[in-house]
């Protein structure tokens, strides 16, 4: 008699991070190591008033079953800030309201992964998609990423010999990288999965903290009907919620509501309308301008810190928004082993192995600064660069 | 070229229900269609009350990313309250908190089936499972279910010729039937299963719903080893924070974990917090005797119209708790034909239809009596028996 588990489950790595953070978590560690928006921008108080209004003005109703697509003017909203700030042309019935854009990823892996369909993702890719990917059991074909974006050349080789169902992309300011793509580049990859059926997912949770430079265009004003736009509130306005979206083709859409029925019925409804309250009565752009004007101090001290006390042979990428920056520590270098010299000396990061696809003991990771004053990051990366010294 | 959607997907089929309630959503219909609980009845200001002491209490802390596995504080409540009412002995390490119990189903269905494994289900059956496990495409076989439970020749049929991964149970005041299982029944039903590797699922979102009789042991009583027990917050507090639980033994919960972190990270944290200062403050029992002395006032009301107006040859359960009720028509009349008979009335319900795996045009039809009150109960079974008797 075989295993109770589905080979699925089987398949799935444990959480890299969740065995990480039990050893962060001690109390006098300096941790780069996590992936959270700082608790101190939360807006407590718009929360606050947005939540009694939801008691005053929907009451009963806000507290009943919903449909799963989720809420009507919430949807509205989101349609209209697509069309104002990135010049998408969406309606509702394009939106599904997602347990977090985490649930995405599960959607449109349920949706669409056969076992052993081709899925492209980037290299260095974001672990959770990794994650959620995997239970699919798909093929998975990396294609690097470089300050510029996709490497095109990898890309249309990918392409060119496979059916690539899925490509799974975080085009600004990317998790675990903190990259941004260059239109131009996006452009090109837009020309290369333009003229197939493969869905290019955009996930965007940074999207809104660039504290640098200038805002790109989305995939989807290149390639409307190869795109999936995933986005979400928990960078933005509150993490614990659970609030995201999937934006789809109306070819899609149908399929998906059905895998998100199945699910979970629909999303926390009532959280929905606090979301909907505060948007109506709080200026989300100031507040978004408060967590960038914070995120883009903690990131200049970081770079600064990491120019001053990193050996030269280190390199670093220069993120214009997001949370994360990215570290090359020179080739034979393993982060792993520098991660356990670095606990010893209460300084935590984590290792780029699990962002990667069968890659072990790679010699680069990822830097946090968003949970970090600055202060402290200072004091950290100075020590991490002792440890830095010492190893190489 | 292929699909693009996953083979999974395609097989789904639309949810019958979502199709239903199109057409019993006008506003002068009497609907026994629904499957909600009675909004009149929830506690709006003690959960008013319970979510103003998450931001004094909790503030910034409620509105961070979480755990996995839920809320330490809410899993202890629940371990002692299976303690006290049912004398089960668990720990907070073997729950999960869940987005809603329908989101248990989906992350058993990830976590142990395979395509083509084997898995029971009651006949007639919760649609809302039969949705989520089609997701993972097993061969389903459906028991018979009867007023003491299931059929147990059925049953040890299916289990001796069979490896089954999992068998799908609703015990307590089941949907779509109303019944319930003797404790003999689910006696025999562990002495079927408890020796062999199947895992039984108690789905028991209506159990606390007792109006009458007396409460029924839980499967985990003869067989811990074997049962997952998942419950639910929507019925007894609130439906739109879908919060509910799964209680797995120390051998599956590992894995289990990983799915509902690659599924949705985890369920809104803020809401869970209001729930448990709910608990803490408000008293649970006075509020669910609230919600059982007005159902169980509602369903005497239906059992009495029905005695009334249907006529002799139609057969119905008489539920001691829940919100069901389950009509079996004579043999030759399809549910289909009256729905739509009946819809030309005014009056709605379920077709049994979507309760079975491959059966169509059945002769059974589900009733709802938790959102209709008493008089409008006995006005749409007046109309619906005089539809019955042309009918018939």
């Amino acid at each position: 008699m075989g295993s109770i588990f589905s080979d699925r489950i089987t398949d799935v790595p444990k959480s890299f991070i969740r065995e990480i953070l039990k050893v962060t978590n001690e109390k006098d560690i300096i941790s780069f190591a996590g992936g959270l928006p700082n608790r101190k921008l939360f807006p407590v108080e718009e929360l606050k008033k947005a939540t009694l209004k939801v008691f005053e003005n929907e009451g009963r109703d806000a507290l009943q079953y919903n449909t799963s697509e989720g809420d009507l003017g919430l949807r509205k909203w989101i349609v209209e800030r697509y069309s104002k700030n990135q010049n998408i042309d969406i309606t509702p019935e394009n939106i599904i309201i997602t347990t977090g854009s985490q649930q995405g990823l599960d959607l449109l892996g349920k949706t669409i992964l056969n076992e052993n369909d081709n899925l492209i993702i980037e290299e260095p890719g974001y672990l959770g998609a990794i994650q959620a990917f995997s239970l699919y059991r798909p093929r998975f074909h990396p294609v690097p990423v470089n300050e510029n974006g996709m490497n095109l050349e990898v890309l249309k080789q990918v392409i060119e010999n496979n059916r690539v169902k899925l490509c799974y992309t975080v085009p600004n300011f990317q998790n675990p990288s903190g990259i941004t793509y260059t239109d131009e580049n996006r452009e090109q990859v837009a020309n290369i999965i333009g003229n197939t059926d493969t869905i290019l997912i955009e996930d965007n949770p940074y999207g809104d903290l660039r504290f640098k430079g200038s805002a790109k265009k989305s995939f989807f004003t290149f390639m409307p009907k190869n795109t999936v736009l995933l986005g979400s509130f928990s960078k933005t306005i509150v993490p614990s919620f659970r609030i995201g979206w999937l934006v789809a083709d109306e070819s899609l859409i149908e399929k998906l509501i059905i895998a998100k029925q199945a699910s979970d019925l629909h999303t926390n409804y009532f959280c929905q309308k606090v979301i909907c309250h505060f948007l109506e009565d709080a200026d989300i752009d100031a507040h978004i301008r408060k967590i960038t004007e914070s995120y883009g101090k903690q990131r200049d001290s970081m770079v600064q810190a990491i120019r001053k006390y990193f050996p030269d042979s280190v390199q670093f990428t220069q993120p214009e928004g997001g949370m994360f920056l990215w570290v090359s520590l020179p080739a034979h270098i393993s982060a792993i082993d520098l991660f356990h010299k670095a606990v010893a000396e209460k300084i935590a990061f984590v290792p780029g192995d699990p962002f990667y696809i069968n890659k072990t003991n790679v010699n680069t990771l990822r830097l946090n600064y968003s949970c970090v004053d600055e202060e402290t990051i200072e004091k950290g990366i100075r020590i991490m660069g002792k440890v830095l010294q010492d190893f190489i």
